[in-house]
């Protein structure tokens, strides 16, 4: 007998792939659904597509983050990544990895990933489920752009207003809080007071109405703060060739931030501009179109000619989080 | 500062994208290729999408397969999913989770992959790239559906022939030799003697062109051998409602496969049966369809009423790998 060859009635795979996907709800324009080689899906002339890997350890900690949460996570970075280029959701497929005796876990990450599906309006389409030490969960979506043609990084001209959706340093802020409160009765104080802020990290919203209302707006550039507003602002400044100025005090820092950063002992502003995992989005735009989206973005200062980026005149520190760095 | 949070220059991860990107070719139909958000791609009123996820210790081992084949396999398992539809694959995301000090197994990689996509015509449009404990590779790829619409596996009727591409076996006898051949000589000296079986493991082909004559020649239904035969007719068999008899002595073993059967003192049509990792299509075809395919295909039986699946009359034993059994 080959080692791993086994006979037997039904597989446990498919018997867990199908329990999972019990859990998911029929899609519109989803015509071969989960259960074939591939999935058939009702197409489009061009197609927006992304895909994000989390990992145990380096993206969630099952401490601080339930399995539903991870769920609801991977569904939400990877829509976020379609709203950021002005797109709407459409499908998703998820690929798991699941440590042995995971089975319970499988069904809580699915809960949440149904729940992201509904909230998102995403049909879960199909993937795959293996083995793995560490959960792992891949997520690729599928979008429709918007009718103009997506909002690229590399559309931001000199003049061009820089806002953001949201608020920021939530969910970083929220994360620094759950990793001290089990022996810091100060951080644990700060979390019961600002529930806001685990659930920023813990359940993270996709900006897809913002992104289709910024595309619509006219806006030239745009990206979501996965990493750090400084990070992800100078990735947009490197891919359109300019710098920007932003405005300390124009930060929409997340409500209870300014106390997290009171207890670090640290400036407020680096953490709206260094914590990651927002899913907010910013935005380049001309000054005619901020008019537009009124209510759903704050102005934090404009794009310049040349690549200098500062903020408050001083140069703009690239704060934000890197798992590659040296 | 908060944890993972820091300042400099040019992001670890951003370098690293880059020069992978760099390994691919520029594809027609990817209109905003890798480095944005999301990828933008040429699509169509219909699109097949498959996911897969490769694990390290699970799905390859960096013992038997350099990185290079690893990337090869990756792409071409799921290039194979969308063939098993009768489709032809367009596009793939890739997601790497690479273990600390990666970056040379990251470029290993993505040469096998680039060779992978220009063998199978598919563009790499983009994905992700984060850290992880072992390497692992998740792939998502999309593709056009065949013009009289997807082979499922639910189209199997009573009366179809039953056939197979290419020839069974090979992978799963080549991971054997490669698992025993450093302290077994007769393994190492059938390993020197059979190459082809070591090249079926490392570098499986997807059978695009195959899948696609299958579905012009009026397949009922289509699956790709991943599991092993036996499992994966099986699949077949449950979603169409039908039996299938096979007969062993059609079994299109793949040479080698008998001399490493009896190596093991093992009946070789179990290794055809059971060995997983082929990437041969298996098809359920009218009698009359099975002409055009002449010289694609090897007749293995047939489908039949009622549930039963048998091998010379005996019970099929349903081989094939499963790395969820109890």
């Amino acid at each position: 007998m080959l080692p791993g060859m086994e006979a037997r009635a039904r597989t446990g795979e498919d018997a867990l792939v199908a329990r999972l996907v019990g859990r998911l709800r029929a899609t519109d324009g989803v015509l071969v659904g989960p259960g074939d080689d591939a999935a058939l899906l009702s197409g489009g002339p061009e197609v927006l597509a992304t895909a994000d890997l989390l990992v145990e350890g380096s993206h969630f900690d099952l401490a601080f983050s339930s399995p539903a949460d991870v769920g609801w996570k991977a569904l939400a970075v990877n829509v976020s990544d379609i709203a950021a280029m002005g797109g709407t959701p459409r499908y998703a497929l998820v690929s798991l990895g699941l440590p042995e005796d995971g089975e319970d876990v499988a069904d809580a990450l699915y809960r949440g990933l149904a729940e992201a599906a509904a909230a998102f309006g995403v049909g879960v389409a199909g993937g795959d489920v293996v083995r793995s030490d560490v959960l792992l969960v891949g997520v690729a979506a599928l979008g429709d752009p918007p009718p103009g043609g997506p909002v690229l990084r590399s559309g931001a001209r000199p003049g061009d207003v820089a806002c953001v959706t949201g608020t920021l340093g939530g969910a970083a802020a929220g994360l620094a809080l759950l990793r001290a409160a089990t022996t810091d009765p100060e951080a644990l104080a700060l979390l019961d007071r600002c529930p806001s802020l685990v659930e920023a990290h813990r359940r993270g919203r996709a900006r897809v109405a913002e992104g289709r209302a910024a595309a619509a707006a006219g806006a030239h550039a745009m990206i979501d703060v996965s990493d750090g507003l400084a990070l992800d602002l100078s990735r947009v400044c490197e891919a359109s060739g300019v710098g920007v100025e932003v405005r300390a005090a124009d930060l929409p820092l997340a409500p209870g931030v300014a106390d997290v950063a009171a207890w670090l002992g640290e400036d407020p502003a680096r953490i709206g501009l260094g914590g990651g995992d927002d899913y907010e989005l910013a935005i380049a735009i001309p000054a005619e179109g901020v008019a537009a989206l009124a209510g759903i973005v704050t102005v934090v200062g404009r794009f310049t000619e040349g690549r200098a980026s500062t903020i408050d005149g001083a140069p703009l520190p690239p704060l934000g989080w890197d798992p590659f760095r040296g």
